[in-house]
């Protein structure tokens, strides 16, 4: 169909038109239709039925300019394609931990999908110290199954390619590269901070091998095609209640270091943890949410090493490598070191791509909401210092890590000072 | 046009059909055509005019089946579209080191090309010891200006992820993966070697630590998109006489790791080392010659390096990274830190590449001509053995390497104890 961009009328004539979706909204019904979210990079609609049983579906179209920057800086509306794509991938591999996909539609740039009800964002339920306790189980599925099954080592060479060639999204990967590994450190415009954390943004800025690791970090980012990543993976993207998991928004998806994914996810947990300095003065309650997040920490890397080794070894039709390699006196050891030093340097993705996402929150084009949310600077500056030091040494101890204990003490250690300082106080 | 399979006559009435060629070849010319090479995967003429000025050019199409195993295995013709594309971008970035491009179809998957006359393909010369001055300078041009020039180092991120979506090679990836990094280190129907290697052969396929190693290599070939590579670069594929240089056959060409083409081309005059044991009795002769190849080898490496971190200097466009990443106190040095890094790096898969790919040639699918022409099979297995333990410590210590030198010590090492036996008989 030829592109145009829907209102809340259109919409409803389109969703007619389209003759009513499975298992979903028939053509016949009442409708009602709101747009929801900010517009600005894509309309959002909830298209409901006026009448029983209510059902309620989401409408995402791209739009094919900025909105808020009028039509003088178009974006490609190629990123709906690599949305709806990436989602019915992820409906294939993990079901039940994505919104399920009714209907799509490229040439106007648009998908209908599951409206989650009663799901929540997570950043802001995380400020309020929720807990969610199948969180750790479902991510850390989301993760493996995704990860693996998009990997060489269960797609042969030629299945993998293929699937690669329809993931090439250059301009969204630009934005990641740019806003993630390069401008936060150096002069640009768009970048800001709290004046407070001047000293510590510029040293950051002049650390020559800090900013080494950044390229080199930047590098993998750009060339190391493993495995289909969401490459957006934060606790904005992650949609949660008291029972249940869904991963939003994959636009920015393509071959990349399965890393990525797991440490933008970890990083945001950290980040959060550092929130609560300001947003939890009660230090019982501080420290009580604060361990049980870096428990989230390590049971989510934890269970993705153990789920994905297992899925490794139950399914050995992939390309790296056929069982027969392993086959040798010896072999069922070497194939098992072979499994062990994969996911180890996954792990070392985890802090090096971890640790950049954490500083560029710090310095770059925009903070996270658990942080930027802390109204006093002073107070702001203290979770805003120990991110640019756990950020940093994350990245330039990566290699050094051997479990996921390691990057925790790094957090911990930094963290030990302003502990002490609180208590007194 | 639609495809179908050229002979030498029908070969003259498609030159005709064009209209003539550029420079070359009128329409109304006289012309003859005669088939040439092995015209099993493809269709190789050479079309030369009957009277003055006696021009000539070669005309390749691919077959869509393999001729020798009848239409019964068909191969996807679509290899000479990317022997195609590879070879109109080494034209663009190192014109005199490739055979300059006439004529493309597509649809015919064919294309004309220059005849290389006067040249020959690399391997046989070196077995009878020819030297060729300018070839350590022109195939470091040739690698350092292709790699460079299709790497993040040039090339925004936007340019070259739209390069390496026309580079999306899955079926002749499969052909080196199978072959390069899979078959030859276990039971594989195709695998031939010299029974008194059977040792060597069986101790290979059942060490842990190399297996490891090999497989690691293969995630990096499979994964690590750094720039467009021939990826096939070994001395069966360079053409050369006193003066000029020729790199052909480029239909492997993908987006992989640089260390693999200077790997494969190291290598491979590395084996020819190995094979004057047995070729060149006369011990002042070949030790001449061999330090002439080691030269070679350092020389090429040398100079790959040089002009490699030169254009680098002198062309700072690239995503990775813009110039004002690297401006702050020490950004200068730091730089050069990365450059370093990053070049290091290269060597290391040069050990690592070049280790599998000398295993393979010993045990996989098919030897190197240089040693395969050894008949008697004890001074072949001299050889032999000496590759095996050359490739095996190459992939073994790939990251301990700091220069060429280690790479070339390895060599001098292991061929000590042949050197004396030679020398007291």
């Amino acid at each position: 169909m030829t592109y145009r961009a829907l209102d809340q009328n259109s919409v409803i004539d389109y969703m007619r038109d389209l003759g009513g979706l499975d298992e979903n909204i028939p053509a016949a019904a009442a409708m009602q239709a709101d747009e929801v979210g900010d517009g600005n990079l894509n309309l959002v609609f909830i298209v409901r039925e006026c009448e029983a049983p209510y059902r309620s579906v989401i409408l995402k179209q791209a739009l094919p300019y900025l909105r808020v920057a009028g039509e003088s800086w178009p974006l490609t509306r190629e990123r709906m394609r690599f949305e709806t794509q990436a989602l019915l991938k992820q409906n294939e591999l993990a079901p039940e931990l994505v919104p399920h996909v009714y209907h799509t539609d490229d040439g106007m740039s648009l998908v209908i999908m599951e409206y989650l009800a009663n799901y929540e964002v997570m950043r802001r339920p995380l400020v309020a110290r929720k807990r969610f306790p199948h969180f750790a189980d479902h991510i850390s599925t989301f993760m493996a199954r995704t990860l693996f099954f998009t990997s060489d080592l269960y797609l042969t060479g030629v299945e993998k390619k293929g699937l690669q060639a329809t993931f090439i999204n250059p301009h969204l990967c630009k934005i990641q590269e740019d806003f993630v590994f390069t401008n936060p450190f150096m002069q640009s415009e768009e970048n800001n901070w709290n004046p407070l954390i001047d000293n510590e943004v510029r040293a950051v800025r002049s650390n020559s091998d800090l900013k080494l690791a950044i390229a080199e970090m930047k590098a993998a980012y750009m060339t190391n095609g493993q495995a289909l990543i969401h490459s957006d993976l934060h606790t904005g993207s992650i949609m949660v209640n008291g029972s249940g998991t869904k991963v939003i928004d994959p636009e920015f998806a393509f071959f990349g270091p399965m890393g990525f994914d797991i440490g933008a996810l970890l990083e945001n947990l950290v980040l959060n943890y550092l929130s609560h300095f300001a947003h939890t003065p009660d230090a019982d309650e501080r420290r009580a949410y604060q361990e049980y997040l870096l428990d989230l920490v390590r049971e989510i890397w934890q269970q993705f090493a153990a789920k994905f080794e297992e899925l490794w070894l139950q399914n050995s039709r992939g390309e790296l490598m056929p069982a027969a390699y392993w086959d040798f006196p010896g072999g069922t050891e070497a194939f098992a070191r072979f499994r062990s030093r994969y996911i180890a340097e996954v792990l070392h993705d985890v802090a090096g791509f971890g640790g950049c996402k954490m500083l560029r929150r710090m310095m770059g084009i925009v903070s996270v909401w658990d942080i930027s949310s802390i109204d006093d600077p002073t107070e702001r500056a203290i979770a805003e210092r120990l991110a640019i030091r756990i950020g940093s040494r994350w990245v330039l101890e990566r290699k050094r890590f051997t479990s996921i204990d390691g990057l925790i003490d790094v957090v911990r250690e930094e963290c030990r000072t302003v502990e002490s300082r609180h208590d007194n106080t």
